[in-house]
């Protein structure tokens, strides 16, 4: 294929991500008459929902379906349709992928199982799916999918029973799902609540659509308040960014459950979807750098997603006043504000004052505030004290606490509903223990509410996060990374895949980084002269060998040596018990290098990850990353600011920063090694793994120096 | 008071407490002929229950009330009833304590507020309340309460609007609050659930009857499954303990949320009930040892409450078969397996090969079991893999995640309960986007149900939580402390709160525990002689003073030295530092101390809590404590078993036992050593806090060095 059908494609394949969502025609190749199946179910949608375009059953042995005329094959059809969804058996498909791309069809959904979950033939025909699409521009939502559903226009392809319990009405939820069932679910949820959906896309096995396509198009669309679904695998990271970005910049947050994140539950997601599962960790890690909020759990997906459906205004911060009608309840919720990140607001003077002059005399003015009876016997009241509370300045977000409130309820209920549509501030709310009707009213009037106060305090939190998320970073110029490219160049003429500190740390050393002084030598007589040419007070003497991995094991190492005679004599030394100790082992002399010296050890990597791509990791050598695995990940290239930044989420930290007991340390200069080799990390995809271990981290002003390093480089294939 | 009396009040009072929950006669103070009133709630409920004993509503205003003879008075009464109702304002209520208390009656419940909750003048009303409690064994519930119910018998004396949406069923669930509402927040979700109450108590103020007299009397009885509430402070810990171990040994589960966690949660808490909060790491650690199942939120208390309530078989293991319908839904409870601590059971080979004989062919026999349709189109072969899995050898537990289940739903949920009704092993289920009699169905089946399959995981792990309680410590033989003792003594004699190494370590020596040797000296010719005299290798010469709390801020610490000359050198510098630079201090001397060795530094503490009592604290020394607060407490005293368990609780534990690059320490030593620093925290509660920092180990057989002590003790009263 040339370069030009490629870009052709790319354009074909933009519009006709538009034809997929909005077709003026659809087919339904396998078209059936009974609304069960799935070569039923579409065509009863699209009648029941009214939708606009023009719908073409495929069935030879039929005259009509569900009221539309039935043709006998794609080529049949008055015109080409935008869309074409399958419900035929496996073997049919791949002949009707390509029938469909030679026609100029602009998308299909395909419903039949049976390709890449199934095993290695299964695979080969997704794959060539995969092919057709990426050179035709052809979208191809599925195999192995549910389909998908714009509610807008009554598009309603999707089988997933959700939409069988009565059309949900269109509003702002967007849901993608590589699980059908997970993503009915999130639709389930929204239509009990009666909260609209914008779209229901199930990904499927994603051999020409994935949830990346998804999450851009509805990123674009301003109904769409938040997109919300259910990853297993990311395939392309580079189109999932640029989707994720896109939504950041546009203002909607993604909300997102990323299964697989035991070792036990990434074997069950490889044999649900055909999918790799990459590292829980790594994903993490991009999630919260593109400021996806990732959940743990469906119930705080869920919550998460109707907190941002109700369209509330923005949080300015995290001060949290609380509003309850009981002292436990409003403990709880401080407990859990603690919990969340989020803060108890500090009550302005007059507000309390105000406050005070509204509370019965026995209730303290203060936040949380507690509002025992009055809820029920004076939603005047109450609503006056909530407004009074929302109005100060000290206050970000509110959040209701209420439980037990049957009297009085309906009254209550209009209030804090009349208040909520007029409300500057958000307001969450949890209603425990009370009038059934007042979950439909509140949340009606756009109040996120939730039968437990905790979960509250975990939407306030999610819409804390949703609306902080800072500008993207900028990512930094491409660096000149010629000495490493050239140490990559001669390993792979020399069918090497792993380096060491003797062909490495000289290439860091010309980027600009700080390494030991070093030198060579081949006899005890060369090493006394190299270290009087080296000029440094202490140097390790090691042995120089491609065959020795542990070179302590053979007695092929002295530190400290600090004069040209103890350097010849710890030559001497060495080469006598490495000749005894490792008889076989080709011997290229001694390695003389400068003892660096610092304050702490930091050890900071490249991991490729083969489907999320190149991540830096950094974290403080010692118990800090072998007992606790406190390390950061950030995936490469970024730059000083936010190298800094990783810095500061390890839990050793505070060793960097210095304490009442320990110096500053020189974290500029660490964050911009670090900075650097996420460069490398970017610039040589080569690279498999890079461990640099240890670096040494001098106090302010005084740098930091890489003492050893080891690269590995990926197989050729 | 005479001890006889006391003696006598507590015999009383066990009595009194049956007079409470049992009672032949109530009498209700303050009663009125409003139900929705305080005075008028109790006698309506009595009313409506039917309770089969007597009650007698006191005004004199009133000749019957809800059809109940009224009576002027208490002495008017025809004869001392069991329990008297308090709903008269806060100024009459002592005076009727007393009377109550003269005439012998066994027991109170006091609904009136503005006591301690309101300020110094309550306190002292209600100590007096307390006071008349302690010394005639009259039990009072409250003030400041929603008083208690005994479903059993029909006694609702308890104020709650949960009772007046209709009386509930007897049932299993025991619940106790210090909050009101939180209470009937407990009690509602059970009802709406259709599970069944036994008791229904709310301490209130807690001035004559605790938190832990509920758990004790509900403990004992069989008909209780589970107990269940809300905890904000625990007033009398050794009462709380010997009613946790009496539930424990009963086989009765404890779940308890603890509030007041955060430093602000604890401030609410103290203006909520006007007690004080006592440190919420101290509380898990108090929690974990009586096996109590402490959770976060109220969603999870109800639905671990829920869950013991079914009276399912309890789990051998952790092993889990996930069962669901949904490749999706399973991924995820396998990640939920892992995040509470449980395993996917390796099913055998038998239950796989049967197994594979019902499912349909596209569908692989493997944990997590994944059906598709199945559940929804053959209930029957549902029913028969679950029976299959279930009984696998290599399963603990199973959790049924089951959604999107609508049409099918009543066969399959009738084979679920049929199944379950039988079942010898425990299931949980998640219940999703289905059927919404499958909550109600199943949940009578004795299947805990939940909207989420991570609160089905978490279910099942507070299941096994509930059921693997190992059986309570032995408490060690009393330890001679008579060398500390003396230190203690010889403190309070000289009006001192603190005491240093000086005083300390010779003490903690003769205890039997290493400490370093040591001499003083009090000029450089003394400190020659003393050092030969010591005859160790290295000492740490130090400036021996009362008034200097910070050696090395005046130049008052030499380390490392290692020869008769070098200590007289070390002593004459460090006489002319202070001499210089701490002119106004008292000087002894100098203190030679031995310089012992270690591989690794422990901190050893004491801390006394006001409300608790004496815990002791271990971590590692250096970052662990100090940026990780890695610390693990439990409370004194304990044997060397306990303390091990203790250390093995570490997140730096792998330091202590060793690992590929690192000895194995005197862990044993180690743990003597805490377990003996346990006995005298037990054996002195004077002690305020100790510090023992830092504590030196050494590999293993090495032993155990304290370098250094610090002792507070409380302040006199």
């Amino acid at each position: 294929m040339t370069s030009a059908s490629r870009v052709n494609a790319t354009t074909h394949r933009a519009q006709n991500l538009e034809r997929l969502f909005e077709p003026a025609s659809v087919a339904v190749l396998g078209a059936s008459g009974v609304a069960s199946k799935a070569g039923g179910r579409p065509i009863a949608y699209l009648r029941e929902t009214g939708f606009a375009g023009r719908v073409y059953p495929i069935n030879p042995r039929h005259a009509s379906l569900f009221g539309f005329d039935c043709y006998p094959s794609l080529e049949a059809l008055p015109e080409v349709p935008d869309l074409v969804v399958v419900a035929i058996p496996a073997r049919g498909v791949l002949p009707a992928v390509r029938e469909a791309a030679a026609l100029g069809v602009g998308a299909m959904v395909i419903y039949t199982s049976g390709f890449a979950e199934v095993g290695l033939e299964g695979s080969e025909v997704q794959r060539e799916i995969h092919e057709i699409c990426e050179t035709t521009g052809l979208v191809v939502c599925g195999p192995n999918c549910q389909g998908i559903a714009n509610l807008y226009n009554g598009l309603a392809v999707n089988f997933s029973t959700a939409l069988s319990e009565g059309q949900p009405k269109p509003g702002p939820i967007g849901i993608v799902s590589q699980s059908g069932l997970v993503g009915a679910l999130i639709a389930s949820e929204c239509m009990s609540r009666s909260v609209g959906l914008g779209y229901l896309v199930s990904t499927g096995n994603e051999a020409g659509f994935e949830i990346a396509d998804a999450i851009s198009y509805m990123a674009e669309d301003k109904r769409i308040r938040v997109i919300t679904g259910y990853v297993e695998s990311i395939r392309d990271v580079g189109r999932f960014r640029a989707a994720a970005l896109k939504a950041r910049v546009n203002g909607t947050p993604i909300v997102l459950i990323k299964s697989g994140k035991s070792p036990e539950a990434a074997r069950a997601a490889a044999s649900h979807t055909g999918a790799l599962a990459g590292s829980a960790r790594l994903h993490e890690a991009l999630f919260q750098e593109l400021g996806i909020i990732a959940v743990d759990n469906l119930e705080a997906l869920i919550d998460a997603t109707l907190t941002f459906g109700a369209g509330l205004p923005a949080p300015a911060g995290r001060r949290v006043a609380i509003f309850g009608n009981s002292g436990g309840f409003n403990v709880l919720c401080t407990d859990d504000l603690g919990r969340f990140g989020l803060e108890l607001a500090p009550l302005a003077e007059a507000t309390l004052a105000e406050i005070a002059r509204h509370l019965p005399g026995y209730l303290a003015a203060q936040n949380p505030i507690d509002l025992a009876t009055v809820p029920q016997t004076d939603p005047k009241t109450t609503r006056r004290l909530l407004q009074l509370v929302a109005e100060d300045p000290n206050v970000d977000i509110v959040i209701s606490v209420l439980g037990a409130i049957r009297g009085g309820a309906d009254a209550l209920i209009a209030e804090l509903a009349d208040y909520a549509r007029g409300a500057s501030k958000p307001m969450v709310a949890a209603w425990m223990a009370s009038a059934p009707s007042g979950f439909a009213a509140l949340s009606a009037a756009g109040i996120p509410v939730f039968p437990d106060p905790s979960r509250a305090a975990r939407a306030a939190r999610h819409l804390l996060d949703g609306t902080s998320a800072a500008a993207p970073a900028n990512i930094p110029p491409a660096r000149d990374v010629e000495p490493v490219s050239a140490v990559v160049r001669s390993m792979r003429a020399a069918g090497e895949l792993t380096a060491g500190e003797v062909a490495l740390l000289p290439a860091l050393g010309a980027l600009g980084l700080r390494v030991p002084h070093m030198a060579r030598a081949r006899t005890p007589e060369e090493a006394e002269a190299a270290f009087t040419r080296l000029g440094v007070e202490r140097v390790a003497v090691k042995i120089d060998s491609p065959d020795i991995a542990h070179k302590t094991d053979v007695g092929g190492v002295v530190l400290g040596v600090s004069s040209p005679e103890a350097c010849a004599e710890a030559t001497r030394s060495i080469l006598a018990s490495v000749g005894t100790r490792a008889k076989d082992a080709r011997i290229d002399g001694v390695l003389l290098a400068e003892m660096a010296r610092g304050s702490a050890e930091i050890v900071i990597g490249i991991k490729k990850d083969p489907l999320l791509g190149a991540f830096v990791g950094v974290g403080l050598g010692g118990v800090f990353v072998e007992i606790l695995g406190d390390i950061a990940f950030r995936a490469a290239p970024f730059d000083e600011r936010i190298a800094l930044a990783l810095l500061r989420q390890l839990k050793g930290w505070p060793l960097l920063e210095g304490t009442r007991s320990l110096p500053l340390l020189d974290v500029e200069a660490l964050a911009c090694v670090v900075a650097a080799i996420s460069q490398l990390a970017a610039a040589l995809p080569e690279i498999e793994e890079l461990d640099l271990n240890p670096v040494l981290v001098g106090r302010a002003g005084e740098g930091v120096t890489i003492v050893d390093a080891l690269m590995r480089l990926t197989p050729p294939v």
